[in-house]
């Protein structure tokens, strides 16, 4: 089964589409010791589900998946045990997500990719999501998935706080999708505390950044409560 | 049966807490003709969990169920058949939100009153929110719990898109509770269309929202998946 393993480390293709599969966590907000992206789903560790969305979608992207490096062994073990196929490079984790992602754009020398980063603890990513945000950003530079706020959304700014207008706000989900030099040159500035997303890192190079429309079942596990939920949603889906 | 309805309508005592429930919805976004406040979790209307948070909570408020007209028989009717016998007063929605809570204010005319508005579809709030909002809105004149924003932002604006800080931001739930002379003054404005909340609305008169934390859990029922996911998170509370 050794041999199965090492197919997945094969060589990345001339193909245009690439998705980054960034799972930098830690797993300490889980109440659990092991990373959000190991937990089961149904039996089945979060990130299968996750790299399965990709390789189901139109696009086929390479996938790259980052892990911290003393994950890299368990992960190998968790595909033999579950049997998972799906080709994918692995790469290890940095500090920071962003060091993380740019981890995985180095291994990706085609001028001309089209590059999805996403986060490996959204399982539940419809294929149409991931088509749209590469067919959107192969035309126009870059799309980012994301959903209308359902709630008032208020600014605290110094102890005080301020209605925004509901209609503009939107909250950012992955994939977040680029083209290759665009990303490539946002990843070359220097760090800063506000890169909360690949969004955001762009952005800083004077960027517009296109919205495209989300779904709010597209669930980044982040709290125990979540794995529940998210098996809910896939039965619904079945 | 009927004289145990009826009770129900008992008449507002001088107590100093009153819940205002805002049941508006006529349910078109739930691919059901039932409102959604209506809609039974576990077997028992959305509406009843959330009037019995306000009870079971220390503050034991006055409670207001807003609702329109329409459904004030259905209402009793669902009362009687599930035994609900917690006391409150009935009174009819208006055109908007905006109006209901008016109607609700309407029949508060105790000047040392402190006033929850909250969301009839809220049927998972915790009782030390509500408690929390209660005194903490008496002392500081008002306070709305919110939650931080686990996505990163994005602020649409004429076609661009923004990245706000993280940080900064907040969800906005209910219960939203004011002093009563703040609320009604509030309610003397004229009707906006950004009045989103009663926070936004007493927001106008120049007056600085509170925000005090608040729970992700307490889930505000408006698309059809989110019954099972209230219903799990029920599971898990018990």
């Amino acid at each position: 089964m050794a041999a199965n393993n090492l197919d997945t480390q094969y060589a990345l293709s001339n193909t245009t589409y690439y998705a980054i599969i960034v799972a930098g966590g830690s797993g300490s907000r889980m109440q659990s010791a092991l990373p959000k992206q190991f937990l089961l789903l149904n039996g089945k560790p979060v990130l299968m589900y996750t790299v399965e969305a990709f390789y189901k979608s139109n696009s086929r992207p390479s996938i790259i998946i980052v892990l911290p490096k003393d994950y890299h062994q368990y992960w190998l073990e968790l595909c033999k045990d579950h049997d998972f196929r799906i080709p994918h490079h692995l790469v290890n984790g940095g500090d920071t997500r962003f060091q993380s992602v740019k981890n995985g754009l180095a291994l990706i020398d085609n001028p001309d990719a089209v590059i999805a980063v996403h986060d490996a603890v959204r399982p539940l990513t419809q294929v149409t999501a991931i088509d749209n945000a590469f067919t959107y950003a192969q035309q126009h530079g870059n799309a980012i998935v994301a959903v209308k706020s359902r709630d008032s959304i208020r600014q605290l700014k110094n102890g005080i706080s301020a209605a925004l207008i509901r209609n503009e706000i939107y909250l950012v989900q992955t994939p977040q999708t680029f083209q290759s030099g665009l990303l490539r040159r946002a990843y070359q500035q220097p760090y800063r505390d506000d890169f909360t997303d690949d969004a955001s890192v762009v952005e800083c190079l004077g960027i517009n950044i296109n919205i495209i429309e989300g779904s709010y079942t597209n669930l980044k596990i982040t709290f125990p409560e979540d794995i529940a939920i998210a098996e809910m949603l896939l039965s619904n889906q079945q």
